[in-house]
């Protein structure tokens, strides 16, 4: 049984600690959080972990073998550095560090020392983006066209982060997971409306080798929920609804058609873009991501699987959204990735 | 009565030519199109009036005091000018023309001439853009934050334009009529999908004087149809979906709130935006936008109105569009409006 | 060339008018109608067709072969009646008289001569309803367990019957044409909300051999427009919404299964009724109903083809409305209808 | 501090257990299940509490103050009454019982000893349904018209009780406490398509004093889920859609108007029943129905609160539930409730 401790039980902590608790192969043995209320819920909803107040501590414990480090940005990398170093496997909320350096730093460390380092990209656990892999890797779909994605928000500011590392970031890992190749470069635009703090609304394009482009729209400052994804193949389309209830993943068969057409002086090609099948829904794996998260993590620990988000992912990540903040400043200059 | 003759009986001109003939206040009394089936089709709906094959034929009638022109983009010059010169009014598909030269011509020509020229933009004419231009114009939505708009289709390319030019001068027209305020540079990134043929889906980003950012996304080659614009302001946020079959609009009561958080060693704002008030739907007047835009056009000749769409409208759209295929060859740099 | 003439240019007359004056086998000669206002638009929108007051003359011209009944429903038997003995075909609105005895009258009339009653059940000349049936019929389906209606409505009252006959009757001519089988009884609930007006709220439930059930809700006070229908089988189950713009029908593949529960004392068998494949929206011929309609029309007429709806049809459904209405009067009680 | 024990940790046991825990006004003291893998999930979830296989055992512990009954509903009664017998406040889950008796029996029981007796019909305690309930009561709606209910489902078929009880009951208790006034008479129609197994499919019609007339449509055995109630009135019209992530409630402005109207012979009242205004989300409280549910019982057990959802509520509706079990047996026949 792996002793488990998390680091943070604010927002996304407790559902991390939940599904830890409830895996028959882990113990949850420790929780700490700065903020004494969120130690008290941590302990009404936990009542034999240890409850501390300082995730030093709770590395240094001997009971605990991995950390879930589910803390803000900015503390990341030195949490997970501690852990790494005293020798635990560490499962860290996404982005894997502020800076592609420390990601780096991060990932060389895990590999050096034979531990596993999960980064926790949520979404690529889900029974739609497997389907949605699947679709794309087998090339159900052609040639692959475009990654179009609307993700918007109404909630809390990230206080240290713009919004490209709290919400773009689910799009990269989607991509990083589906498409089988890397952007190799990046355009950013976006602003901030509230005096002070950083970029609320932010338009991504990344560019690929061929005739793939993807295109990301994030907004902490939206009137309504919206994560609605499209991607574009020359045999099928796909439309992925998060929200959805049970359709959340939706195939349509279209395709192009060329055909001659007369203009009076002159005859040329007539594009058109049809229907030509029915839509699908495939029916998809409801279990709830963090709990197939949760098992990868514990089996990588005992060398039954391969990290599908480790630190290479992490990393990869990490460098896209540093280009991307880096053109925001420059008013959407590329900035080359490879 | 005034005389109408419709240019281009195509996919559009059968609607305008329907409009005309079933108001009281004009005679639809000649039609022109190159092909012949269309205009067999013409003369079984419109038995009473002349059916031509020649545009310029139509222009020289007597009887014919306004020419509707609804052909492709490259022949709006030319026929718009000539019937100008001949003294007709004008009503042109949108765009007004394929360059911003051509447009500031037909512009000055009309002005010189002391004739009507107005601008198919059929959007500003419907209940919903006049319901969300009183909003934005009054200051119901407070500051302007953005305007971001999804205008997605399926089905035919135009051969001699690029996506820009037929979708995205909707909601150029929409933003001039609604915002009271002109972007002062526009960057674009698109592709093109099939050889040989324009870019068919684009990213346009619109900068404004002060915090407002407007972005489109328009799309020949999507699995689903989509007409979903957010626009967001200090004070109120809107959601303008067309497709929609009666709520169209969505007006959200939202506001920034910023309080004092802390996290043991410093003291930050928080910055929460969040619901603060009911959603409202407001009541539109459903009248079909082309009957409005119909007879404005004829008050207009009448001289009982000015044009809400006129020549200015028409070069000011022109003028975005082909600054945005140039940031489009350029790779996104950035191109002055001003 | 089959000559038309329309009586009644209210609301659903210009409709049947436009498909008639469009398609090739047929001319538009003449339109009638009580109202000086719905003559006056008739005249602008077909010119070269006579524009009448009075019925009864357009059955006699003998430019008239056919004749289109678009009259409220009291007077459809005086008028399809008067067309078929002065020797013309005719396609009359649903429901196609307003008692079963004077419809069995009106088939018997046709029959007899030799001429074609059709009577207008649009909805079974939809793609939606032609794809619905096939699979009802081939066994796709499986057994069939229950057809539910809601279709609910916001306008108009119509003057002479209740709702029952203007909206249920939709749903009992697509019964009739997917099923396969005919119901044996009828049990109907309802309510008026306006002081000396029909009932404008009514339930009706259908019972049929075997453990088929159907059930219809008709409401003209409706806050939404609703249409959606429900079509349980045991292999599968679709939800058919006509408001949908492309995805009308959906095909869920869903079945029951069962197994051994325990529950401390006893063993019984639990049923599960889960999701078992994936859902398909089926492409649909999407066909303007009414094109579809007015096309097999006339070639019933020129005897290439059968009626789909009827004499036959047409007096079953008003069968099944008459006792409907006598089980509303009789507080639900059963009414037979074999 | 309330000591609270769980008797039933199956599917719906787990919510109210976690409800309580967090509760800081409780202690989640004992959680009793028959079976062997639902004992050991709740030993993961709550270590600090006992967990036992017989519930009459965590009834008799001198530290649970107050039971909470969530088993099948044939145990209700003998659970509840040997609760209340040993002096505890009962929340048991809907419906009451499975008789009329044996709720008037319970009922009677915790009035007679001064115990807190709560049902726990979840829905009454959702910020959507104390909106209704304002708009209701306050004549907001204007008179009311009817009450019409979709609630289909997929899954799981109760083994001892027709749809009527699992399903029925949730809108049959919204009615109660929204309507303000009580039903006279219930008819029912309905199904089974499982051999040997509980009517799956049922429609409940409902009669009131006046022109109200409510109606419920519930079935298990449907391919989707709906959730979708709509309240007619006078004034106003609510859609209520559970489903709805934020716009639960919608409200309608619209009202019925006459005008004469005229048909050659005779002159008429149309009836128009049209938009008159805007539609309105309001904003919701969203918090968790449980939570507040919880901490209801809670406080009606110190006193500073009386009974919401108490005996007299459970035992009305089961009594509705049973006319209508007769009416079904009855093949639809009106079975008075006064």
């Amino acid at each position: 049984m792996i002793g488990v401790g998390v680091i943070g039980y604010g927002y996304w902590g407790p559902n991390l600690a939940r599904n830890f608790a409830e895996n028959v192969g882990a113990r949850l043995v420790a929780i700490a959080d700065r903020h004494e209320a969120r130690r008290a819920l941590a302990t009404r909803r936990h009542p034999l972990a240890a409850i501390l107040s300082d995730g030093l501590e709770l590395i240094a414990r001997t009971d605990v073998d991995a950390v879930i480090v589910a803390t803000p940005v900015r503390s990341h990398f030195d949490l997970t550095m501690a852990a790494l170093q005293a020798g635990k496997h560490v499962l860290v909320e996404k982005p894997l560090a502020d800076s592609s350096d420390k990601a780096t730093g991060l990932a060389s460390e895990a590999r050096a020392r034979g531990l596993t380092l999960l980064v926790d990209h949520t979404f690529i656990y889900t029974g739609a983006v497997g389907c949605i892999r699947e679709m794309a890797r087998s090339g159900e779909l052609g040639d692959l066209y475009y990654y179009d994605s609307t993700r918007i928000n109404l909630g809390l500011f990230q206080p240290d982060v713009s919004v490209l590392w709290d919400l773009a970031v689910h799009d990269l890992s989607i991509m990083d997971d589906v498409l089988g190749q890397h952007p190799t470069a990046v355009s950013a635009h976006g602003i901030s409306h509230v005096e002070g703090h950083p970029v609320n609304l932010a338009y991504l394009t990344l560019r690929f080798p061929g005739r793939l482009i993807a295109h990301l729209h994030v907004n902490w400052l939206a009137p309504v929920k919206i994560r609605q994804t499209l991607i574009g193949g020359s045999k099928r389309m796909i439309v992925y609804d998060d929200l959805e209830a049970s359709e959340k993943v939706r195939v349509y068969d279209k395709g192009i058609t060329l055909k001659d057409a007369e203009d009076g002086a002159s005859i040329y090609k007539m594009v058109a873009y049809r229907r030509t099948g029915d839509m699908i829904a495939p029916r998809l794996n409801m279990t709830e991501a963090l709990e197939v998260e949760a098992e990868h993590f514990l089996r990588c620990i005992r060398g039954e699987e391969a990290p599908r988000s480790g630190g290479d992912q992490g990393v990869r990540l990490v460098r896209i959204l540093e280009a991307a903040e880096q053109s925001l400043r420059e008013d959407g200059r590329w900035v080359s990735l490879v």
